[in-house]
């Protein structure tokens, strides 16, 4: 305890002498307000290290958040997944924390606008902030007589050991694993294109790029993608990228697939140079773009602003993709149920901390031939820990694993056959009562909503209840979506389909459930202080039946592991609820059994019995 | 048999004398394409006699459906509600039926855009088409290098015995009914308008006039509104309408309330002159005002396109408008009880048809001194008839009751202390395994629907699943929504708040349910040449209880009849359905036994009992 209120102490120092820098270069630059969100040049989720800005300035380490810094105050707006961690984090870096989406806490826009003066700059990087972001901030400083300072990277003074931009090398992604070539979803692209009547395409978001050109890199931990802009017209299609990550081969397959190689730092001026030579009908997602290319489009250019075709077409999984994915689910299952047979058997006896445990699980993992890198960092949570939706344990910080409680498990693994994201939450020992009720309810709602039936049209918004139900009627619920899209090989949060009952901020309001498409279901329950539950399967959605009232539509699911029986109170659960969760471990053990024998098997038999 | 057909030959013949009219005042006018939808100037889902020329020109007597008349064809476009009755009415008319939402069916607008020929016209009269439709025929017109004719009423020439506008005498709905004087309405009203820069607001739905400022009549059948248009500015209030309606009492009340009365004539006339004598900032609906309208506004009008502030201040019902429903309600409850008392009772002993039953349930509801009139046409519909979503018996048609099969009824009253609509399915003899099934299946969605909480935030497209889950998890649906608001002796079918898994054509997304709202809960079941079951609740949305996940929402029931445990199959219930089931009745129970007595009593207790 004691190293940690000194460490605490000198990273509190290191952030206010960090802001006090940028405060500086503010003054200098005529900025009032810097706006510091959580992103890199292409609307990413989860960044490369060059790219974490927020997190040099503040401190807090968490996937999302954006800092805004003022010359008196500081002040960090995250969500309800960080509201703990982020907490903790700040404790005394003087910077306020603001819990978005609680009823008394401005929204951000709000916030900005609030705290200007009259006749005062808002500073950004205009590549680090979506051109709706920017224009909103733009409306902002110009209502207050000011104006968006954009083409500035104060961090760039400042931060002396930033990493370099990474470039790391790039490859095939063959086509038994991706089940189409580049050549023939650019022509499904150029098909939407010309019924948009667009004649230029530009994509800045690194998934769609990754997928379109079957190509993948490890530019982002845990995102297999490569950094680059592309853009495709009529005949051409150029990618804008680090050179050097290209060997022979792949320029090669570049070359075979007429895709034209160009440098990353190219892509700007590009774009301002379109519409120069005649027109340019410009399909483009205005939503996903950065405020900086928004700014330097050349002016002749019409802009047709629609979600990206390559969304839609690589959210439905083609079916050499559906075969692949679920050998990776299986693949993981195996490794996940070893995990927890080893759990369950050596807690208490053999010393592990929520570190160790998640090293032995990537270990399971990496046993198969085909497994690339865990698709995000592994949230390994004991007891109280687990409150905290997106936990990540550090070295420092790192529980003891004992004979008693829970520890929740949330992990996957990129596989050439796709990437996997599954939480098991596992009893270890003694429980409370009230922790078992709340596993039963986060077992019911995860089980009700795989189960359903649907006709086809229904959207997230529309599923969601499926799970929330069981947990409102108890007076519970979770701060987090039900479920999101997962990409193949890609990033494990991909739209645009998803179980929510609110839109997510700034996105739509969610699109139909197609035939091949990969939702999570994870209902979670969190006690601060206390204990977390979240138990996840992945589904992928299929056709059921056709009859007069039209086509009915279920989910297939994808994952095989044991919901651990320990947790459960069946007197919780009703009849429909049993049959799904006994329905369910039957197939994990006909699934499975063939990779386990002698005590192993025996206790798999046992983990997946009927209750 | 031989009666109706030779009937029906008579009507064809008229109806293709009408339509061969109709023709040559296209001709004459250079239109090629002629639209007639169901509507007044007004918008109104219900209209007077005078308005229904669709009904004139076709035959079909549904309360919704677009005629679409070229010189050799024509098409009647309807929604799932009517697929029955409509393909009934228009047999051997040479109209054909276009059957809205299904697969191989054109959206009307594409059918008008696919069947015009170039250069030539689409006409309709810009009154009864909305500005959003109008808009679409004009830019369809436009692309073939016609144009839209829309200042001609065609049938005003032909429909000789067309009625006269309906301007029948206003009264005031006092404030211990309505429980909010207009005055008070008008600065709620005036507070929005501010709010959002407008200087005035028109409004021309008869609903949103009918409540701001307390009056009622009886314009249009089962809608206690008056024909009028509204516009409000910061001081003025005018009321363009029938200026003989209003009496003296009516008059000075309109004085006192500072509410000018002007000719309905003289509206357009008052919009066209907006803007002409300095800055007009215009609050209005563009969805919901009609085309004319829109094409007459002066052009310095500043258009604020909102949806009326007044369609959200009714849908939430003030405190003294929630205690009058309940009382209402009550009256209604013991009213359609006695009739289920003595339809049960004399079923197959005294003879009874569809129209004679319905004109006894209407007998006990006019025994009350609060009854008005009827909510809306009685659906009293037998047998196969009970398929037919939106069956209106006609003497010619009406069934004879038998002593076996169902009873479908969907009635409603209008009561000086509110409006009621509630459907209750009969049984009144033997029926199949497979009725017993479908009956119960309906009360099971509907039982469901109206017990969940949920968190506040969720708007209809959320909460429809409580009730059509079970539904689709049989391969069932209903081709309807599942509810819909209800106004305060006012239109029976009142926005926003709904339940619905898909929005409404043209609607919104649904808005979010709020403490006060009331909304139906009526799923179905509909088996073409056999049987049709719905059972349906009015709920009134209240606040349950508040923690720290937030702000819990429940319904409370406004409805208190038995549901016919004589199509109950308990077996297909859960444990939790039938609490439900039993918890409801029991208030049933409760709330009528008073209004009971000998046989009667001893038939309720028997009609709510545990199951």
């Amino acid at each position: 305890m004691g190293y940690t209120y000194v460490r605490k102490g000198r990273i509190f120092t290191m952030i206010k002498e960090r802001l006090a820098k940028l405060r500086e270069a503010m003054k200098e630059a005529g900025i009032d307000c810097y706006i510091i969100p959580t992103s890199d040049y292409h609307n990413s989720e989860y960044v490369s290290e060059y790219f974490m800005v927020r997190k040099y300035f503040s401190g807090f380490t968490g996937s999302a958040g954006t800092l805004v810094v003022h010359e008196d105050k500081a002040a960090l707006f995250t969500d309800g997944r960080y509201f703990i961690q982020a907490a903790r984090q700040l404790e005394g870096s003087g910077i306020a924390l603001m819990k978005m989406g609680e009823p008394s806490v401005p929204e951000l826009k709000e916030y900005v606008e609030r705290e200007l003066f009259e006749g005062r700059n808002i500073g950004f990087d205009g590549r680090v902030v979506t051109a709706g972001e920017g224009l909103e901030f733009e409306r902002i400083a110009q209502k207050k007589g000011g104006k968006v300072i954009w083409n500035l990277d104060l961090a760039s003074g400042i931060w002396k050991e930033r990493p370099k931009l990474s470039f790391t090398p790039v490859y095939v992604l063959e086509e038994r694993y991706c089940g189409e070539s580049a050549q023939d979803k650019l022509q499904r692209l150029r098909d939407k294109m010309q019924a948009e009547g667009a004649s230029v395409h530009i994509l800045t978001t690194l998934d769609d790029i990754a997928w379109l050109f079957n190509l993948r890199a490890d530019d982002v931990k845990s995102c297999p993608v490569l950094l680059a802009y592309a853009a495709v017209t009529g005949k051409e299609a150029y990618l804008f990228a680090g050179r050097d990550a290209f060997d022979g081969d792949v320029r090669e397959y570049l070359e075979e697939n007429h895709i034209t190689l160009r440098p990353y730092d190219e892509f700007y001026a590009y774009a301002a140079g379109l519409g120069q030579e005649g027109d340019a009908s410009l399909l483009i997602c205005e939503k996903r773009i950065n405020y900086r290319l928004k700014k330097e489009l050349g002016e002749g250019v019409k802009l047709i602003d629609r979600p990206n075709p390559t969304t839609f077409m690589k959210a439905v999984k083609n079916q050499t993709e559906r075969e692949n994915l679920r050998k990776a689910h299986l693949m993981d299952a195996v490794a996940v149920t070893k995990f927890m047979y080893w759990l369950k058997k050596n807690v208490g006896k053999i010393a592990m901390t929520e570190l160790s445990a998640a090293e032995y699980l990537e270990e399971l993992r990496s046993q198969n031939p085909s497994f690339i890198e865990p698709s995000f960092s592994t949230i390994c949570a004991y007891g109280a820990n687990g409150a905290i939706i997106h936990y990540g344990a550090t070295p420092e910080s790192c529980a003891q694993i004992q004979a008693k409680g829970m520890l929740m498990v949330d992990s996957g693994g990129h596989y050439f056959e796709g990437s996997t994201d599954i939480t098991r939450t596992f009893i270890l020992g003694e429980i409370t009562q009230e922790m078992r009720q709340h596993f039963t309810l986060v077992a019911r709602a995860m089980l009700r909503l795989k189960s359903i039936k649907f006709l086809k049209g229904c959207k997230g918004v529309n599923l969601d209840l499926a799970a929330r139900e069981v947990f409102w009627e108890k007076g519970f619920d979770y701060k987090h979506g039900t479920g999101h899209g997962v990409g193949y090989l890609l990033n494990v949060h991909e739209g645009p389909n998803n179980f929510r009952f609110k839109p997510a901020a700034g996105s739509d309001e969610g699109w139909e459930f197609e035939e091949g498409m990969v939702t999570t279901d994870e209902p979670g329950i969190y006690i601060e202080g206390s204990h977390g539950v979240r138990t996840e399967n992945e589904l992928l959605c299929r056709k059921a039946f056709e009859n007069e009232y039209g086509q009915f539509m279920e989910f297939e699911d994808l994952t095989y592991v044991p919901i651990d029986l320990d947790g459960i109170d069946a007197s919780e659960m009703d009849e429909k609820e049993k049959k799904i969760l006994n329905e369910y471990h039957e197939s994990v053990f006909e699934k499975l059994f063939p990779f386990f024998e002698g005590e192993e098997l025996r206790w798999l038999r046992n983990a997946t019995r009927k209750i």
